[in-house]
C-alpha cells in the first residue's frame, strides 16, 4: 500500500537511462549538481513553489522494481551489469528546494540536486514535471486569489483537468494558495481538503417544477443548502429559493446559499441580491461558477457583481493563459568544476546558489542569487537542505503550514508584482562571486 | 494489484454525491440517460475519441471502499442508510461509446449512459475527465501527424505534462494517432509502445570534448545511437558525428542519427544533411526536436527543412492551443421522458441518440444526429453498446486496432477539415426524428 502513492523510477524519458547506461560502462559515478529552474515567462511575474512533499516522497522510496527491471530486460538495449546496478540503485544525494509556498521568480533556483551523476540525471524528468505542474496550478490560484480581493474561492476543475492526477494537484495547489475548498472528493480525503457542492442542472430538470427540487434537497440537507437557480431563469428562481429559505425557517435551519452558472452575472447578482435581502434573507450567500478565471473575476468585481464566493474551474485547472512554463533542469556543477551550456538568450548559472532575499518594512525589496556558500547580512537565504544522502532531514509540514509560508510570502510581495494584466519585473540581481564563477569556466 | 489502476468512485465532484444522497431519500432510482458530447470549438475541426478503455475498466470495478465510506461518513454531510446504500453500490447501466480512434464533431454524442439515476450521476465527472482529457491529446497529436505528412513523430512530453496522469495518457494518446513512439519509459511499459531516447545536452557537457561524448555513447549503444549534435555549434557537431559514423562504420556499426534541438532549423538541418551526404552517410537521420506543434513543423517543412523525424513535446503535451474542451454530460432521457436544458446558445439534444455517418468514394460525407432506433440505409451507425446493465460486452480492442481504426478514420475525412489553420464545419444534421423528438418536450 505504501508504494502505491509512488510512480517510480520509469517515469522518466527513455535517454535519462541511456545516458546513465552510458556512464555506468565509464564507470562514471562522479558528483554532479542540477539546477531547476523557470525561465523566462512573460504570462506570470511571479512563481509560487509547490511539489516539494511529492518529491521527497518519492525520492525516499526511489527504487527499481523487479517488474521494472524486467521490462527494461526485454528491452534488449541495456546489458546485464547494467541492469543489476540499477536494481540496488537508490537515491543518496543532496538536495536544497524552496519550501512549498515560496514565491519566487524567473531564473532562480527552484531546487538543486547533488548525487552521483547517474542518479541525479534519472530524476529530472520526474522533477520537471512534478514541480513543475504543481508550480503552474499554485501560480494560476494565487492571481484568482488576489483577484478575488478577500472572497472565498473554490476549486471546481476536476471535470476538465488533463488527467486524474492533475485533477487532485490542482485542489491542493489552490488550497496552498488559499482557495476555501475543492468539490474534489478524492483530492478532499487525500489532502484533507474542505470539500464543496450541491447540486446541478439535471437535478433540478428531473423534477415537474424546479421549486420541488429546492424543497426535495432542503429535506436532504436542510443546514447545508445551496441552490442552482439558474436552470430556467434566474430571478424567478430566486423568487422559489426565498420561498423555500422562509418555510425552512420556519422549521429552524437556514438556507446557505444561492448559485448563479450563467448569464449577466453582474446583473443577475444584484438582482438576486435585493430579491434575497427584501425578503431578509441577508445571510444567504450568492455564489458564482461559469468558467472563470482571475480575469472575469476582477471584471465581474469592477463592475460591482454582488457575488460573495466564486466556484473556480476549468481555466485554472488547465492554466489557461500558461498551460506549461519552459521549466528546465541544467547541470550546473560537474566531478568538482562549474558547467554550463553557452546558447544565445539561454542563461544557465553555473554552480551550487543560494537565493538571498531582503525585505524592507515587511516587503520584499529585491533578490540577489549568489553561490550557496555565500553568507548575506540582512538577506533571507531561501533554499533549505531538505536531503542529506538521500534521507530526508526535514519534517514534513502541514498544509496549514505551506498556506501559512504563502501568505506570508503573499503578503510580502508588493502589489505592483501581483498585477494580472501588466508584466512587472522583481528586481533579481546576481551577486559579484556568482559572476566571478561564471568566467571561471 | 488489479484495483491499483482504478481511481475509485471519490473521483468526482462532491455534487454529485449530495445530489445522489437527496435521489436516495426520495428514493428515486428511474432510470436516466446522459449524453457526454463537446459544444462548438473553434481550435478544432474534427476530435479523435479517446479514454474508452480506461472508463470500461473503471465502470465495471465500480465500488465505494471502505476507507471510501468511512471518509464520508466523518464528513458528517450524510445520513447512514445512504451510506449502506453506497456500500453495496454497483454500475449496472448500459453505455453506448465511440470505439478509439473514431473521428467525430462538436455536438455529436462521444458517449450515452442509460442507468438508475444516481448510478449515471455519479459518474459524470470521471467521464468527462477521462473521455475529455484523452481527446484532448489525441487530437492534438492527429494534427501534428497530418503536419508532418509522412515522418515519424516521437512523443517528448513527460516533463511538461500537466502531471503524471497526463504524461502517460499523452504517449498513448499520440500513438493511437500513429506516433512513431515516446520517451516516456513507463507508458511504453504500460501500453507496450516504442521507447526512444538518447542523450542529453548535460551529457555532452561532461565530457572535456563534444566528441568524446559521441565516442562514449556509441561504445554503449553501437547499433543504436543517436548524436545530439547542437551543444556548442550543430554544423561543427555534425562534423564530429561524422568522424565518430566513420569509425563506428569501420567496426561494422552504423550511426542511427543526429538530432538538432535550437537554432534556425531550416538552415542547420540543410547544412548537416550536405555534411551527412558528403561523408557518405545518405542513411543517417536528422531528428530535431524544440518545442514544435503541429504549426511549427508545417512552417519547418514548408520552408524546405531536411527533418526527418520530429520530437513533439510540451505544446503537444499540453494541447497549448487548446488545452480544455467545452465538454459536458447533460441529461436528455428522465424516468422515459426526454429531457433538455434550455439555454441560450447552449444546444443540448435530448433523447437516446446515434451518429449515422455517409461515405462516398472512401471520403467520409456528412454526418446525421438521429435516434438511436433509427435505421439509416446506406449510413453507419458510429457509437457502439460497450456495456449491457453494468457488464462489458465488448472484447477491449488491441493498440493496433485503435490506430487502426484511426487511420481508416483520417484516411477517409477529406483534406479540407484537416486544416491545421482554417475553421471548416464537417456537414452534420440532425434526422427529422430526433428534431420531431425535441419539439415533444
Amino acid at each position: 500500500m505504501t508504494s502505491s502513492r509512488h510512480i517510480g523510477p520509469l517515469f522518466t524519458d527513455l535517454y535519462e537511462l541511456t545516458m546513465a547506461a552510458s556512464y555506468f560502462q565509464q564507470q562514471s559515478f562522479a558528483t554532479a549538481t542540477f539546477s531547476l529552474f523557470i525561465r523566462d515567462t512573460v504570462a506570470r511575474n511571479y512563481f509560487v513553489a509547490a511539489g516539494l512533499e511529492e518529491v521527497l516522497a518519492e525520492l525516499d522510496f526511489f527504487q527499481f522494481s523487479e517488474e521494472d527491471i524486467a521490462y527494461l530486460k526485454q528491452t534488449r538495449m541495456f546489458q546485464d551489469n547494467y541492469m543489476r546496478y540499477l536494481e540496488s540503485l537508490r537515491f543518496t544525494g543532496d538536495v536544497y528546494a524552496l519550501p512549498e509556498g515560496t514565491i519566487f521568480f524567473s531564473n532562480e533556483p527552484i531546487l538543486e540536486v547533488t548525487a552521483p551523476i547517474i542518479e541525479a540525471q534519472i530524476i529530472e524528468t520526474y522533477l520537471l514535471n512534478t514541480i513543475g505542474s504543481q508550480t503552474i496550478f499554485t501560480s494560476k490560484a494565487a492571481r484568482c486569489i488576489h483577484a478575488a480581493k478577500g472572497r472565498p474561492l473554490i476549486d471546481f476543475s476536476l471535470r476538465r483537468t488533463q488527467g486524474q492526477d492533475a485533477g487532485l494537484k490542482v485542489a491542493r495547489s489552490a488550497a496552498i494558495a488559499g482557495f476555501a475548498g475543492t468539490s474534489n472528493v478524492l483530492a478532499g480525503k487525500r489532502y484533507h481538503l474542505p470539500i464543496s457542492g450541491t447540486m446541478a442542472h439535471s437535478y433540478v430538470s428531473t423534477f415537474d417544477h424546479e421549486i420541488d427540487a429546492f424543497y426535495a434537497y432542503a429535506e436532504t440537507f436542510p443546514d447545508n443548502a445551496v441552490f442552482l437557480i439558474d436552470t430556467y431563469d434566474t430571478l424567478a428562481g430566486a423568487q422559489k429559493a426565498v420561498k423555500v429559505a422562509q418555510d425552512m425557517r420556519k422549521r429552524g435551519h437556514e438556507l446557505q446559499g444561492v448559485r448563479l452558472d450563467s448569464g449577466d452575472m453582474v446583473f443577475l447578482s444584484r438582482g438576486v441580491r435585493e430579491i434575497l435581502d427584501e425578503a431578509g434573507l441577508r445571510d444567504v450567500k450568492i455564489y458564482a461558477s461559469s468558467g472563470f478565471d482571475e480575469f472575469e473575476i476582477d471584471q465581474l468585481l469592477a463592475k460591482g457583481a454582488a457575488i460573495d464566493a466564486f466556484g473556480v474551474g476549468t481555466k485554472v485547472g488547465v492554466s489557461a493563459d500558461a498551460p506549461y512554463l519552459d521549466i528546465v533542469y541544467k547541470l550546473v556543477k560537474f566531478d568538482g568544476r562549474n558547467v554550463r551550456k553557452l546558447s544565445p538568450g539561454k542563461v544557465t548559472l553555473a554552480g551550487d546558489k543560494q537565493i538571498f532575499r531582503e525585505t524592507k518594512n515587511d516587503n520584499m525589496a529585491g533578490d540577489i542569487i549568489g553561490l550557496r556558500k555565500e553568507i548575506m547580512a540582512g538577506r533571507q537565504p531561501l533554499l533549505i537542505q531538505v536531503m542529506h544522502e538521500g534521507k530526508c532531514i526535514v519534517e514534513k509540514p502541514s498544509l496549514e503550514n505551506i498556506q501559512s509560508n504563502f501568505k506570508a510570502n503573499f503578503g510580502a510581495l508588493p502589489e505592483q508584482y501581483k498585477s494580472i494584466y501588466e508584466i512587472k519585473r522583481f528586481p533579481v540581481r546576481l551577486s559579484d562571486r556568482l559572476i566571478d564563477a561564471q568566467k571561471d569556466i
